[in-house]
């Protein structure tokens, strides 16, 4: 139980409140940390060329760009086609392996949730088409279904499967938060293959849960059980890093510092 | 789209901060609701030898007894007897066809969720012994995976079927908000058929949610397609009532007349 430091990545989103892009980096460096991931945020702040030079002189690897979406109107093709660009042209210059998709709302795609899933479907093959020359990779996460209706219609591992069997080049993100309930997800895990699992986010259910998106637990503070994910997320051929990626507004009150030595110290026993 | 009165059952938590037994009973029926489901705690209060004589005099059918379950053991089969067959007797007394059972913390079975499921199994297995000379029906209800922690391990209607597969006479209760969310909703109601379905329950998905259990919306003022759902049940075969269960501190603070004759509008227009 439990993983080296050398496997241990760090999402931005972690201390968002905390640090701007630099503090991060130096931040999750000062600990040993040899991987970040990325919020569009965080580099715009900053702007692309100081983002890309701080990245490239901390030595520290990046795990993945968020994000992609949610576009405005994903009818717009035009839209859809110069954003899907921009954000995988950033995401190469900084090095990532792949750009987190999150669709948003459903009802920007249908009225109805049946009928949103259909034509995210098609949009996925769109954005795939739109990227097939970049060697970044378009992940799918699947989000909680208690996130359904404003910021996910995606939202089991099987049906991230489904779009990966028809659309080629696209991954997936395994997050333990949203995936933990899931009765089917060992098999959906094994379903996924070593090609298709492009990240492994670890965090934490609490209980009570006072919010449904900002009261996320550190690893070994809630109940699910992340070593059985990580084998099977392993198991099925994942080599990379685990990344930890906390939105709380318990953890983003405290000390930056003080959360990532906690949260390095629980990747050590707890994931 | 929408159902007629005769079909309309309220769930008493619809006004459980309001009325108490004998009030949400007559309050029902002022109304013209013809069905109604009862809660434990509620006939508690009064008592069954006048919650009993309350509903025969009402002429209102009940459809559905609250609860059995959580077990403060479920693993001590003494007391998983003696509760599971006061709770049956009640309900029948009271003309219930069905008693819903609630789980309640998965940890109170295992450690981890997976074992939890599995226990669960076993018990649901031994509920249906106990209760096999009982003309009133074991159901199961899934509950939101947001409610996989302290709630119910039991919470997609996979699962649900899967565990009806294996026991005999047990049935589901389908909750709209509890289930709205899967894409494989469609198939699993199919799958259920006629004698299998108990119940239906309806409120709505608000967005946004503000609390993980009592912040349901009224039918109408959310995101869910009742009317597919609905139709997806009568499919299967479902001819009983559509019973209306709106947990939610907003509407608990309401005169709870205007609560039902909403509700009963509701069901005509938006069910």
């Amino acid at each position: 139980m439990g993983i080296a430091l050398d496997k241990v990545a760090i999402n931005q989103a972690t201390t968002r409140e905390q640090w701007d892009f630099r503090q991060s980096v130096e931040g999750y460096r000062r600990h040993g940390v040899p991987w970040l991931a990325l919020w569009r945020d965080k580099v715009a702040e900053i702007g692309l060329k100081e983002a890309v030079r701080i990245i490239a002189n901390s030595g520290i690897k990046v795990s993945g760009y968020n994000r992609l979406g949610a576009f405005a109107d994903p009818h717009d093709r035009a839209v859809v086609r110069s954003e899907t660009l921009a954000v995988f042209d950033e995401a190469e210059a900084l090095g990532a392996p792949c750009v987190l998709y999150f669709p948003g709302d459903f009802r920007l795609f249908a009225k109805e949730l049946g009928d949103a899933r259909r034509r995210l479907g098609e949009l996925v093959f769109d954005i795939a088409e739109i990227t097939r020359e970049h060697r970044c990779r378009l992940a799918l996460e699947p989000l909680h279904p208690m996130l359904a209706a404003d910021r996910s219609p995606l939202n089991t591992l099987a049906q991230a499967n489904d779009l990966c069997d028809m659309v080629e080049g696209v991954g997936v993100v395994i997050d333990v938060y949203h995936l933990w309930w899931d009765p089917a997800l060992d098999a959906e895990i094994a379903r996924c293959g070593k090609d298709r699992l492009l990240g492994f986010h670890v965090s934490d259910w609490r209980v009570p849960t006072r919010d449904l998106v900002f009261d996320r637990a550190m690893m070994g503070d809630g109940v699910i059980d992340i070593p059985h994910i990580r084998q099977q997320v392993e198991r099925a051929g994942y080599m990379g890093p685990v990344e930890v990626e906390i939105f709380s507004r318990e953890w983003w009150q405290r000390d930056p510092d003080e959360v990532i030595e906690i949260a390095v110290q629980r990747c050590g026993r707890c994931v």
